[in-house]
């Protein structure tokens, strides 16, 4: 693991998902800049000190010359943004599979040059979308797949928080700090921390690509150097129309990800804080209550939850999952087999450079008072 | 009454709205162009057959003629919206206050001369947005006014249905009929019938003025002529930024109007179809669930609820709002009083008026798919 | 109208519920027990002074002298308990249908008196069990009929308020003044207020009858006399199991009627306070959201709503659709002809019989502390 | 580990939690009466295969001879409960901590002399009562500790389910076959399954102690040879009265274990199938909705949580609560050192005797059709 040192959030989380299912254990470390702060994570956690590195750049190199049957397999990246890209090229050319945070990058250059190195690579590269990982967005995505809605016309994706409301000082709260400073976060504050699990969600469950979109960005909070909320009007592929809210500056919501897509037949609606209902919609007959783990679900919620119906599946289990499909996906390499497909289900490197793509045309589009719509930009 | 003949779904709803409590009387009726349908209406309403009028020109002259304690006081206009503004202006014209349904009239200027006609003939005159008439709604205006949110940043306001999702016959659906021809519902469709709702909720609640916007209608539905479906960011005075989402054709969404407004220190949010119910959401302590007829509301919701607490009060309650507030303002006219501030907490001709600019420039901003921001059409 | 003068909470409901649907119009009244209350009340009501009455004696023998065209055809009847017997036979002696409030009488001697007295007399004869006027309970009702969820196995009904959680003293509180008092109220308190409901609505929906309790009433505020809380547990023909809970000490609960039925096949679920909503429940697919005024709901609920499907129905329209079953009814039988089985869906006076006997009995079981079933007890 | 093998949903449920902290490791078990299974069980969770043993006594002597910072610290207990008493003494017997499943025993002889053997040991004994573990739970019972609702009048606790509506065969569901076989579940069925959660629950948030109780347990499946069903009148201490509801053939139902308490100010709710919301309830304010992981929780609901707020966390991390706050109690007591309070907050053994206590009444009450009140068995 990179990063995930004391007082940081995700890191705690990765390595929560990623003990889960008892795959994968975590060998070794560099938990922070400070190598005190990295020993003693490392140490809390039950890592030798000499599995506790001073630097990634250590780690990689260290580790690449044990025995195949000591040294680690795969890395997960867990530092803020600007400090994505490095260690995960660095990774990649030392022959270790990825997991990494999003927003992938710190830019859209360094989305595309990632992007190259997992192709020749061959390696695996997870990026984690976690959203995706939850069982009903499973459902949803195979019910839009087999044209349960009808052809998709309209869609609603929003993503409401409150914390940021107020100028916080890094001091007090080290996730918020380096998330609304420009030299760790990139060009985006809101729009890439969750604007960028909105346009997910959206492609993960409709398979959609964008094609233009019109946006402002606000930044409510005085002294703020980046946004803190925003929203979009986006146009997809044909003829599907989407508005794509995120906020941070909005009191008392939580982790508010929701999504409604609506198809010429139906619609489906899903919430996050309530990840294990799914509702689906019609005009002429009553709305549907679908839930985890029920005998009627399809297979990739099914094969994407571990207990019985009414026993909540939260956040870590949809973490989990991209580790558990990640981590098989590796298993199958490493037994000279191909993955089975439903072990493939997990955010790439794709993704994560259409994420990138997503933030920079939304900047810009913000930026640009007159003109209407900008085409979303594609890598040529 | 104008309209409101068999097969008419707002004209009943405007009679059990005006019967509810016993301060009105409907004492005759032109409920038709085919005077076989009015006559048979108005004798299913115990109407005698010389107060059941060919039409409103013959009704208003009539009604004029006859003595004080006999004649109808006020008319209640139920027409699709290309038959709204000679009846009203007639009415006026003939010392008849006015109840008209929205949108206020056909077109811009037909609001503009509306307005100037109510000006000048002092009487009472009252748009049927309903849904200010809750008394959650009412509830949520007046913790806006008092600054319990903090100065107010970002509002969300939505209004998906999906009972206009495929193509309608008029044969098939009266309701349907008329408003998706423009020959009779006017420039807008869905922006028309229910955008302005959303429009009219924001400027109820927050009193703010919007002052541009950025908008994208769609017609979803082949051969449809009018809108069907669009979307909005509108900026409001003070920095305040809104999205209005209004949709017929989200398959099984049935009349889902719902408002959040976010300020500095907290947030709210309503939703008509569990209308009793207005949540309040704070950072730093749990959310409220404030409920109709409770001893803690403010004194609007108070004044008009019927019930006690759990006695869900609907959608005719709070029609029947608008008409017991707009009889008030009639009765203390007639008592030589000046009407108490709670009588008049209704819709009016500006609301009205407001209505229409709305429209226009939304049309007009979807139509334009170059420029960004149109600002909104205010009367010189 | 007898009773529902000033203060009065249910007079009130009763003429908004009549008024309606313009199928009812208030002729007469006597509204108080003081003769000045009354008359304010009445002319309030735009009665004129001779017809409000100084007694329902006075009203009853004043009315029948009355020409047909003029006089009252039906009274209603919203006093407290212990005035319910009384005018009601009365009213009967003297020709007129009633509406009356529940519990239907002060005892269950007066009940069986009653009944004689409907029987003989051929007149119409309502109880307002409110809550079975909703629509969703009549759709809940059809659905158990026609088996769709087999043979009925377990049944949870509930009411839950809080208002009563403290000591109040009449000055404070006219509705609570009157409840709390053996006196007035009856031998039941909570359970002849509130629990008669939870009774009736099983009835109403299953059609099953109950054959034997167990239970255990409570008061919980010190110095009351009557209970205000209490639970059974009900042997249902059929070896259908119930449990039946009623409470007025449960703070922040408003007026929380719920049913839950199951059978071998599926399940349902209905709450008062969201009363357009019925959940209806299975094991090998997604739970259904039934709603009221959508196309696929059956003919009794298509029958008893007035506004389309999102158009929240409330309370009051629950109530009016007894008063225009009634009307109808009555309708029918001045014209001569039967009445349409569906205008005869409304609790009649062996409703009142059964709530009555459910009063004796579930008040002599809770004394009972060693027997642990008692039978429902019945009419011999 | 001891059960747990192929076809046990509980046996990964365990290990799913144990793992989730990284601070425990399974390092030996016996996972099934098929060495085979259990075999292909330990190898497919990467055990050598010295540490799959044939049998518990294998395992606990193998293990008590092993080095002390080898051999295993703890035994989790997961087979069905006529295999509960002879593995946890035998463990205790060792020198292992135990973690069992609930209901604790098969009889409540055995409950009692595992009383005495964990009380001789001075070992950790846990319980799975899982639902103890979740935050807003443990919200709850620090809420009615500090007084917040006032003194406790009335409970209702429920839990239905609905799994087992239909017969099953043993072949079709390894779950549902030893439940509903009195060899291997004891006298209980339904009430010692899930019926002991709800009995649990209330002592675990009020800290009250039951008096007696009268019930009536149902077989509603043919062919049945436990209860599938029942339902309580339980009286507490202090005149505090719940009702208690179990079922596990109420269609459509998941696990929907949920708890109401009101007291003399306010009330309380909580719904297992959305653990994360716990509402508070008042007369004269509104509803709270108070949120796992926000920062005006009290500090056992923030020492249980582990993401931030609107990030669900579910059954698996309640469950992890009681493995984590267990293995901190053992740390402690490695580390010679006192744990913390906030540590012991898991069900012991004395939870465990309480719900054999309460299983031994309920049965008794349910086949008594005369005696209304049965006092609850305790220990001399």
């Amino acid at each position: 693991m990179v990063g995930g040192g004391a007082g940081s959030f995700i890191g705690a989380v990765h390595r929560m998902a990623a003990n889960l299912d008892g795959q994968i254990e975590l060998v070794c470390g560099t938990f922070s800049s400070s190598y005190d702060n990295s020993l003693a994570t490392g140490r809390s956690l039950y890592l030798p000190d000499n599995r506790i590195y001073k630097s990634y750049r250590d780690m990689f190199e260290a580790e690449a010359l044990l025995p195949a049957d000591m040294r680690m397999d795969m890395v997960s990246i867990v530092t803020p943004n600007h400090l994505h890209y490095e260690p995960a090229a660095l990774a990649l050319d030392n022959g270790f599979h990825v997991v990494l945070d999003k927003p992938m990058t710190f830019s859209l250059d360094e989305a595309y040059r990632l992007q190259d190195k997992v192709e020749k690579s061959g390696l695996v590269f997870a990026l984690t979308h976690t959203y995706t990982g939850y069982p009903m967005v499973k459902e949803a995505r195979e019910r839009v797949a087999r044209g349960d809605l009808g052809k998709i016309r309209r869609i609603y994706v929003e993503y409401p928080q409150g914390w940021l409301k107020d100028s916080v000082s890094e001091a007090d709260n080290k996730q918020a700090g380096w998330r609304v400073d420009p030299q760790r976060s990139g060009i985006a504050g809101c729009m890439g921390d969750i604007g960028t699990h909105c346009y997910n969600l959206v492609s993960y469950i409709t398979g959609l690509k964008a094609l233009e979109l019109c946006a402002e960005l606000n930044t409510f909070v005085p002294g703020r150097l980046l946004d803190d909320d925003g929203a979009a009007l986006i146009r997809y592929e044909g003829g599907v129309r989407a508005v794509l809210m995120a906020s941070q500056i909005t009191p008392g919501e939580e982790n508010g990800l929701s999504i409604r897509v609506y198809g010429e037949k139906g619609g489906l609606e899903w919430h996050q804080e309530e990840p294990n209902t799914l509702i689906i919609k019609w005009n002429e007959k009553p709305k549907e209550i679908v839930r985890t783990a029920n005998g009627y679900t399809g297979a990739a919620a099914k094969f994407n939850s571990r207990t019985p119906g009414g026993h909540p599946e939260g956040y870590i289990e949809a973490f989990a999952n991209i580790y558990r499909n990640v981590a098989l996906t590796i298993q199958a390499g490493m037994d000279g087999q191909q993955p089975a497909p439903e072990y493939l289900d997990f955010p790439t490197v794709y993704d994560g450079v259409a994420g990138m793509e997503f933030i920079e045309t939304i900047v810009a589009a913000s930026k640009n008072d007159t003109q209407k719509w900008l085409p979303i930009i594609k890598r040529k």
